[in-house]
């Protein structure tokens, strides 16, 4: 009985394969309520699960949907995931760098929901860009320009989808167990047989200290080596936005600069380091012959001339990118060293602005945003601008703790 | 935010009275949603409560409905509560006892559902028996009889019913905080001034160990004392079912055995106890010379007579009780001491005869039901009869594990 299953995990012993699968299929067919999987997740939430358990689970979440298979036509594929951040538009940057070598790049990413932003929102500021290619255009795109940056195709994994949609209103996110569970169920049904995880701690992200971030980090990469892939991971703060730029359009541009060669510093180095790591995987060689690979694609040229061949094969233009032309320049009333910008409050007034959604339904606006002017670190003084908002109107709060000065 | 509220339990810290309020408050109007609440309850089941959550839950509960007042006109009164239990029929007892020497006894009970029986539905095998007396009524009555045994008249935490009912699906029924709260919201609204409890413990209870019994029992008299009721409590065993009868009509034969002097041991004792703490408290007497009334109510034959008396004040006639005539007789397959009958397992044998519900809406059978022949410690030989069964049918199926002959 479906209570008894519920009560063995909310004493925390071990569930079976058939107790969880007659548990969660019954939930994707209906027959298990809501309220009884809600309850469920809570008590995996507090006692957790074993490794048993989480590689069961994982099973069941990847079978729910389809499983692609591009690596039958295209060999040896890298996918790489990021557990979600503030101004994170790595994805941008590290496909055409990885791409310009001559390996083949299959990402699909989703749409943003909360605070933090959507590779696919961020893609679709560009006018006319696609984000809904077919199998067939997938194929003919990797024959053609050897890489794409698109939306799912297939049905992968419905049943994360459901189950996350329910933990994000009964408080039951905050489980390293079915974090892993959820991310490594969609990566397996992809079927790239290399995974680069980016793993974010912090005010922004998922698990807010390293140390979770790290074991988080090592179960997915013990549940990927279950099915038999190559797993890395790098952990990454997300205290602090990444880059300067928070926004769709304005992410995109800032990616551009950054392949351009004109932007250094953190986020272009992490870009540098997740593309050495994936180059090193397909191509089966040390990240530091992968990162002078990398260095030199954006030196060249190369990394940027394929960014234009991506986003020209799917149709878009960025000589239309649009940013908004209302500006308000916040200003420092403090004078002192920067000692934190707040990644969570940025993701939320990035939200006010409406470069994010608060429910699926709600439109994006792509051309408002913020751009850091000041960074960690950074002494200011009274009247400094320490971002700028780009605009839609004047509703906007700005919290005044994202800026910590001292 | 109520993702918040949940959140903040998720990770054991206490919820202030505001957050109880919001959170509880919303589920009674219908804002926050059942797979919220749920979560939230599996929560406070694996976190616990402190006492002060205790309270607050407490209030909220007694607060969503009415209160009654009788005491106002018919002085301090004492009522009595059975966590629960297999074969429990003291109630038909005690109140005639309690009422017989002058003390006004307003009894308020509730059905069965699944495997133990209601207090309600054992008065209604009694032809004619009412049990939805008015206001109005129960007062005519007090006058007149100077007891009722019904059922509840007003809305009484109402918010118990609902959060019992989804506790009831959700495996969220084992918390220590939450039945003291469910139970003694409702004893606090019924409004007397002196509350006995009857904590089970065992395989029929809602708890199973005596320790478990205690805390609870603990724990709702440091409730009621905070309201200023005087509680007492009795701890009793539910490992094996209570007195030789389980079934509606069968169990009020048994009651009226023990009212007519006609029927000892462990059921009797229990009564006896139960009734002379209730005379105690009320009569400010020791528990020993309350004991003496009591002993003293059945053997003059006035129990038995203000039983009479309340029955028919409410319309009911004994002489029509019926018991199925089809009987079957299980015997002992082996010879030895009898050192287990299960309480559980003849809940459910009781159920499946149709003497109780699984779901709210089905009709129970007074007729049908278990009368034990032998008992704890007694030697059989193979070929006894253990029990007999009244059934409608022969669609019922017996564990073997009920009696365990050594």
């Amino acid at each position: 009985m479906i209570k008894d299953i519920i009560d063995k995990k909310r004493v925390g012993k071990e569930l079976s394969k058939e107790e969880l699968t007659e548990i969660f299929n019954g939930y994707l067919k209906g027959t298990v309520k809501d309220y009884q999987m809600s309850s469920l997740l809570m008590a995996i939430c507090i006692q957790g699960m074993s490794f048993d358990e989480i590689l069961n689970l994982t099973d069941i979440f990847l079978k729910s949907g389809e499983e692609l298979h591009y690596e039958e036509e295209f060999g040896i594929m890298c996918d790489k995931h990021s557990t979600g951040g503030i101004g994170d538009k790595t994805t941008l940057v590290i496909v055409p760098i990885v791409a310009s070598l001559g390996i083949p790049v299959i990402k699909m990413s989703g749409r943003g929901l909360g605070y933090t932003g959507g590779t696919i929102d961020k893609l679709e500021s560009i006018p006319g860009y696609r984000t809904d290619l077919t199998d067939k255009e997938i194929e003919e795109s990797i024959k053609k320009v050897g890489a794409v940056m698109t939306g799912q195709t297939k049905d992968i994994a419905p049943m994360d989808k459901m189950i996350y949609a329910l933990r994000d209103v009964t408080a039951t996110v905050s489980s390293i167990p079915l974090i892993a569970v959820s991310i490594m169920s969609k990566k397996l049904a992809l079927g790239a047989s290399k995974i680069l995880l980016d793993v974010k701690y912090g005010s922004g992200a998922l698990v807010s200290t390293k140390e979770d971030a790290e074991e988080l980090a090592e179960l997915m990469k013990k549940i990927g080596e279950k099915y038999g892939r190559e797993v890395r991971y790098i952990l990454s703060d997300m205290n602090t936005p990444l880059g300067k730029t928070v926004g769709n359009s304005l992410e995109v541009v800032e990616a551009i600069e950054v392949l351009r060669g004109e932007e250094q510093g953190k986020f272009k180095n992490l870009c540098i380091t997740l593309a050495s790591n994936m180059i090193s995987m397909v191509k089966n060689i040390p990240v530091e012959e992968a990162k002078l690979l990398a260095e030199n694609s954006i030196k060249t040229g190369s990394a940027y001339k394929k960014f234009l061949e991506i986003v020209k094969n799917q149709g878009g233009d960025i000589s239309k990118l649009k940013v908004s032309s209302k500006k308000y320049e916040y200003k420092s009333s403090k004078q002192g060293e920067i000692k934190k910008i707040d990644a969570l409050e940025i993701g939320k007034l990035s939200l006010s602005l409406g470069a994010g959604r608060e429910r699926k339904e709600d439109k994006i606006d792509y051309t408002v945003g913020i751009v850091l002017n000041k960074f960690l670190g950074d002494k200011v003084n009274i009247g400094d601008t320490l971002m700028t908002l780009y605009t839609k109107d004047d509703k906007f709060k700005i919290n005044s703790n994202i800026f910590e000065i001292e």
